[in-house]
């Protein structure tokens, strides 16, 4: 594959945006990302979404944003992958600039949730799951995440306390991420007495909704003159991996086979192991799911990811610095736009920009997204020269 | 771009499947073309759906038919792009091939539409349009086009009844595909005779919905050995472009700037005329669309196109002929598999095995896709060696 380079990255504060349209959320994203690159065209757009025909009555993304920000004729498709979407609608775009079909995209992740009332959003988010096995007997997708949490503490001895520094860190980092959703410390205390979802899930191991954007100028990294100070990012590494969509036709609950096996391949392309990647955006919809991805990715053995919490390795000062900017707990989970976010977060890492949260000297970083409770698993793993 | 070959092609009936599940629907179509293809495994799967989240309750389809079909573990994703939604994930997978990223792919458009209510239909349907400037007016999306088709008639002085030929060919065509929906033959008088839907739109005017899917595997060119004794199928032009989501915001409401974007960059890259194509699968959603479509991509002047019908030149042994299976109108338009019934029909031309409905030495054929009222419009170009 070709070597592609990331030019610009814009993103719209996560928040319950009453006052902003669909159109309003994503053109804040997409025209800063534009302007970040420099570019006031591009050749096609790729939109990441997972929702807008369920809760805004509108199909054909694509389109509709290349019309409302001015990419007059230009090509415009629609990516989805359920909460994976932002990640796939980065990988079908670097694929086609890859293949020289286009010198310039525009990838945007967008997502407007809050318009419509807990129980149709509830309803909504469980097409992610199978609707034939898993929603035909009632459950929520809270609650197929929260039979594979329970097991977990079963399987391997961890109580539910042991989960909440992956929460703690999040809030904590969030709180210097202008555009994160969730602006407030929580201690350990908090974490226990919060309100319960679906056992042993409650509100802190849970991420919230929102409704939000974030985008990203993509081009060949030959063409790339200059940076104009900045370092240049290029993706590394690009890997999709599959499992079966419901949890119960897994071989194995507890591991995501989706996030090995995209993982193993990005690493490969990239030349990397996990002891190089200095700051990893995980999917951390549920606390356990962080534990999880830590595992499979490499990060951790078997049953231990909630270790590398316990030990305080995941601030970014630890050796597996992870949800810098806030992660889906408090930056917030605006799902199809989600895993934008992440490789906009990641590009600011590598760039340096992240103030109190930086990493020192961080080169190598990787975004995970995951659709499902697993089914969808996109690792980006992006380098900074 | 690398040149790619159509390998294998596969399809499921239309029809109202009350007996079929959504899986059941595409993986017979998806089994076919493995079948056809003489491979059970593909690298990756891209699907191309409109409907499934709002009328199955199912999102993620990608991961939902790798399950199914049994590509484990392999990459899958869903494209949309409206009822364009099946060329879209062609054209996703072709770029992914050409970039040297996979090996093979399978793409197929499925749809499932006859489990719910019409109404509930109509609403689906009309996300294609505009949310806030369209649909909240209260316009269905039928009722856009008899809109355009009304102002197409007092434009260029055309009668009703003079969009006849479009449908009666479709008809007589369909009755040779075991695969279309419909099989009876029409005569101008039930044209005319046929019920209101929106007027100056009625019943024969419109194409019928459906369950349905159609598949392709692809590969690179270079890699294909034997065909055995079949003709080699390559894709020599794919290009996808847009144009305004609402009707109202256009220049020209009767014109489709987007197909003729398309189309010229699809010729281009095939480096053809429109007198080079032996067959043209065309979108005819409604019988006007067959008229803008004919016009924007240079088979006939502005406010001509329906005079090619007149002068029976879209039979399959006119000089341009269209819907040499059913097209939209007759074989049936399961929005989101539609695109890829296309692309399967021009194979099944270009191999000679249309039979009654053959064109005589067909060696280049086009299939164009549309999604919403001409807002996103996808070409690709076939050629047989």
């Amino acid at each position: 594959m070709k070597s592609v380079a990331i030019l610009g990255i814009g993103q719209t504060k996560i928040d319950e945006h009453w006052d902003m349209s669909l159109r309003e959320i994503g053109g804040e994203a997409a025209f800063a990302a534009m302007q970040d690159a420099g570019m006031d065209k591009v050749d096609a757009l790729f939109v990441g979404n997972m929702l807008s025909p369920l809760i805004d009555g509108q199909n054909q993304l694509g389109t509709y944003y290349a019309d409302w920000i001015g990419l007059w004729k230009q090509e415009a498709v629609k990516v989805e992958a359920a909460c994976a979407s932002g990640a796939a609608a980065l990988r079908a775009a670097l694929m086609a600039v890859s293949a020289g079909e286009l010198d310039s995209a525009l990838v945007l992740g967008v997502e407007k949730m809050t318009d419509k009332a807990a129980h149709d959003v509830t309803s909504a988010l469980a097409t992610a799951a199978d609707a034939d096995y898993e929603v035909e007997q009632g459950i929520s997708f809270v609650g197929i995440n929260a039979l594979v949490m329970r097991r977990y503490m079963h399987e391997f001895g961890w109580k539910h306390t042991d989960f909440a520094p992956f929460s703690i860190n999040a809030h904590a980092n969030a709180i210097h991420n202008p555009f994160a959703r969730l602006h407030q410390k929580i201690n350990t205390d908090q974490f226990e007495r919060s309100s319960m979802i679906a056992t042993p899930i409650n509100l802190m191991d849970a991420s919230p909704i929102g409704d939000g954007a974030a985008a990203a100028v993509i081009v060949p990294a030959e063409k790339v003159v200059s940076m104009k100070g900045k370092p240049k990012i290029t993706v590394a590494g690009s890997a999709s991996a599959t499992d079966a969509i419901a949890v119960h036709s897994r071989n194995d609950p507890l591991f995501l086979s989706a996030a090995y096996t995209s993982s193993k391949r990005a690493y490969e392309t990239a030349n990397v192991t996990p002891n190089d990647i200095d700051v990893f955006e995980l999917h951390d919809a549920f606390s356990i799911m962080s534990a999880l991805s830590l595992e499979a990715c490499g990060f951790a053995e078997r049953g231990r990811g909630v270790k590398l919490g316990l030990d305080n390795e995941i601030s970014p000062n630890g050796r597996v610095p992870v949800c810098t900017r806030g992660g889906l707990k408090a930056r917030g989970h605006p799902v199809g736009a989600t895993g934008m976010y992440q490789i906009v977060e990641v590009v600011q890492q590598l760039r340096g920009e992240c103030g109190e949260t930086q990493v020192d000297g961080a080169k190598t970083g990787m975004a995970q997204n995951i659709g499902g409770s697993g089914a969808t698993i996109i690792t980006h793993i992006l380098k900074a020269e």
